[in-house]
């Protein structure tokens, strides 16, 4: 298995390394080889080569069964008139690699339920995954621009979405859902957008393809309220690209911290099932405290897992991973993100080593 | 002092019953001459008219002080594809009078700090006021359009913003901000979209001329995430149409209901700081419960109270509005969706009486 590994900036580098140690073990357990190529992305890579993104890199990656990914960007390179931004990484790779489907699973484990700020009982049983549309809409839609007039500077960006891509990300939904409680939520702005009424159109089809899954439709702005009030009531939710930026991080909160929350980017897969993908944390690099041994590991290992089931279609080594993960933090290991009053604090590499 | 009242459709009507009975007994206490002119619009002009907003409507509205807007909307009339659809009724007032700064404030009452899914102790102190670009961005910027090509459908809709447009909106938040905690938040997506770029660089000239009030910006999918974290951090928040729309239905959720949640949508000021503006709840039509006397007329009481002080230059008797809401909420009259287990439930029209 190929694997490339780009570290990034700020925490991205430690929760790398503790990821790596687990899959470390996972070799020597199971007898697989992985290997391993690393390339410099993001802010160092700015600092390194003048561009976030290398073509080389893209090149490794499509050479490559999985990337992993940890964060990128810091102060250093947070101008926002330059030219060259550490989030070029990110956004390449998703376009570059045609990885249109970006999974975000939000489980609350009973034992960090205390973290979040919502009250236990709202989140008893959530247990859902956020398909985020990755590869179209306001991110990449033409023209995205600025420029001057006589009225001002002014600036424009494009959320365009075709048949093509709305289906194919709904599928995925569908897919999933059939594994799961078989119930997709459809997200979007149907009275006001365009794209939303499209959107709501074609998953409204797709959705007759897949007749032992329920189909819901819901306006963003509800589903804002709604994981808040009922998040329960989710099992797979799918939505464009900007929507589920914003619905994502809203809903990591559930499960108390970033530090937690793991996620995989899909493009087309294979006949089995795999397929080439990316996988990060959904935490960024948090510049703030990178070096300081406090990060929490744990999303980026549980992405390492999702690789291994989805990339690799390795589920038993998948499970072991996530197994492992479960019983550090029944042990009560905690990083300072997720301990409450009297937890056990452990280091980002004492965290990593318990789970290896 | 003229007023249009535009009730609407399913719990509109009711809870605009309610406001007017308020306003009533203002008039009675205070010795003014409120004159009301009535029109039909959303569904039920779709119905009459065959339009969902008639432009000697848009005449009655510019001749007024202020419009009350109950709400719009209902199953009749949600075939997406549509050409007339009730949310014209909405968009057309506040691109047509020039609305461009709505504002949102969220409080939580001591006494419903219980009903919201949050924890007590995250909500002490929340104390914000939102305010969302009302006239431009994703909800009016051309193209806006569906078609189809040999690749099948397509749709677009476009993020569009001016330095003027950013510019105007941004200056309410600082003057607002004055008045209050001295703090403003500006919220954007700066590292993905153009306009974000535009709108972080112009928010941070506004606010070289507000020295005394302390700006931070931040990007919407954090803010998502802090609105649940850490809520009472905020002040004034000020953001784009789309995020604003999102994000302060996320918010509404700090308050346990949307039927606390009243709105202000301004546009330009004459020199007295009054000036048209329209007045509606943040909740919809609830076609669901409407005609049963289930309606929480709080929200929509509450926009008439706006009204008074922000349209009207009538203070006092805002803050007697506001203070009668508090004591029914103090005597424990509760409508069902604000009412915790033990509750004294009451329905739309006893709660309206008892504030008046
Ligand atoms: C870093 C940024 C470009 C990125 C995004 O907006 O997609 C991040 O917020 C995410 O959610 O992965
Ligand atoms: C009804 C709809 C068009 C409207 C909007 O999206 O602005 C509503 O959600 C709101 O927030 O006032």
């Amino acid at each position: 298995f190929r694997i490339l590994v780009t570290p990034g900036d700020g925490i991205g580098p430690e929760v790398m390394e503790e990821a790596l140690k687990v899959l470390g073990r996972v070799q020597q357990r199971f007898g697989h080889e992985f290997l391993y190529e690393e390339e410099t992305i993001g802010g160092a890579a700015i600092d390194r080569y003048g561009v976030a993104l290398r073509p080389e890199t893209i090149a490794k990656a499509k050479a490559s069964h999985a990337v992993l990914f940890g964060a990128v960007g810091g102060p250093k390179w947070d101008d926002p008139r330059a030219s060259v931004r550490p989030e070029d990484a990110i956004l390449g790779m998703r376009k570059q690699l045609g990885l249109f489907a970006n999974l975000r699973p939000v489980r609350v484990s009973p034992e960090l339920i205390g973290e979040s700020t919502l009250k236990p009982e709202v989140l008893q049983g959530v247990d859902m995954v956020v398909i985020r549309e990755l590869t179209g809409g306001l991110y990449f839609g033409k023209p995205k621009r600025r420029w001057e007039n006589a009225e001002g500077r002014q600036a424009v960006d494009t959320l365009r979405y075709s048949e093509r891509e709305v289906a194919r990300v709904c599928h995925v939904a569908f897919q999933l859902a059939r594994q799961r409680r078989k119930k997709v939520t459809s997200v979007d702005k149907a009275n006001v957008l365009r794209t939303g009424q499209l959107w709501r159109e074609i998953a409204t089809e797709v959705g007759k393809q897949y007749p032992d899954v329920e189909l819901e439709h819901i306006l963003v702005d509800a589903c804002a309220m709604y994981l808040v009030r009922r998040p329960a009531s989710f099992d797979v939710i799918v939505t464009e690209n900007m929507f589920g930026d914003i619905l994502t991080d809203e809903a990591a909160m559930l499960a108390g911290s970033m530090g937690m929350m793991p996620s995989a980017s899909l493009g087309r897969q294979r006949k089995d099932g795999t397929g080439i993908g990316l996988y990060e944390p959904i935490h960024g690099s948090a510049p703030d405290i990178a070096g300081q041994g406090k990060a929490n590991p744990l999303a980026m290992i549980l992405s390492a897992a999702m690789m291994l089931r989805l990339s690799l279609g390795l589920e038993q080594e998948a499970k072991a991973v996530e197994d492992a993960v479960d019983a550090v933090i029944r042990e009560g290991l905690r990083t300072p993100d997720i301990a409450g009053p009297g937890a056990k604090v452990v280091d980002t590499r004492t965290m990593g080593s318990a789970v290896a």
